[in-house]
């Protein structure tokens, strides 16, 4: 199973494309995508979606997982990530992919088995659960990269329990 | 000119293609797009991109005018109106359609010469201005008239200016 994480934004994006089978998760590609913060709203979403259409067409993912957004930021930052999160998931309609989101508290449960985990804790359970050199320059990768197990780990949670 | 007008929301999107040339607005198309409360949210946002998409194919409009968000809305408001209007505002930037943005008090003044007018004032005065037969059912529908209006006007304004 291809599984495509992500940590949607305007600003940054992160996104992750992890392979997970024979029970072993192996990251395939990861990054960081970034937009200029003054160039045009619509420039910035047309790069994303762009992106994220080039992504599934060359790593065809089975599943695109998404983290629920926080609903205690302010609306005016949830107004914009959310511009951001609806093209992505457009992405994925167009492209019949399901998408399975995530609250926060999942997927630090699922990396780190601790529901309060800090950035640096996402970010080093990530490096040693996908056996990274490093743990990922930016946060917003770690987190995709950290939906993406979560999904992996959920997802095996599922077929045993049937 | 042909502009498309926005009202955008998940669950109600309101649109109109008004024309504006020779001193006079002339309203061709709008209606109110609703998509199912209880569907995914990803199929939700591809009716509202599929039905944009056919918009701008149908009408050719040079721009698209939207308004902005209110952000003494809550969060989570704005996170869900904002996965909608990312997907019309990739619309637009796919097919090199600029945006045009305006604020409420902008739309307002532009229809009803008042900063304060409420929901029922504009849906008269975009009646009026458009020589309608009737108020359009749904507020959302006159809202995505009057911002067609208000760019008609400041357009108009913009080349006297010149």
């Amino acid at each position: 199973m291809i599984i495509l994480g992500v940590d949607p934004g305007i600003g940054r994006c992160g996104w992750a494309v992890v392979e997970s089978g024979k029970g072993k998760l192996k990251a395939l590609s990861y990054d960081c995508l970034e937009t200029e913060p003054n160039s045009e709203i619509t420039k910035r979403l047309l790069k994303i979606s762009l992106h994220f259409e080039s992504l599934i067409k060359e790593y065809k993912p089975d599943v695109l997982a998404i983290e629920e957004l926080f609903f205690n930021t302010n609306s005016k930052t949830a107004f914009v990530v959310g511009q951001a999160r609806g093209v992505i998931l457009l992405a994925a309609a167009s492209n019949k992919i399901p998408v399975a989101i995530y609250t926060p508290l999942q997927v630090k449960m699922a990396v780190t088995g601790y529901g309060r985990a800090d950035k640096n804790q996402i970010g080093q359970m990530v490096k040693v659960i996908l056996k990274l050199e490093k743990i990922p320059k930016m946060d917003d990768t770690s987190d995709a990269l950290a939906v993406a197990i979560a999904h992996a780990f959920s997802a095996k949670m599922g077929k045993l329990s049937k």
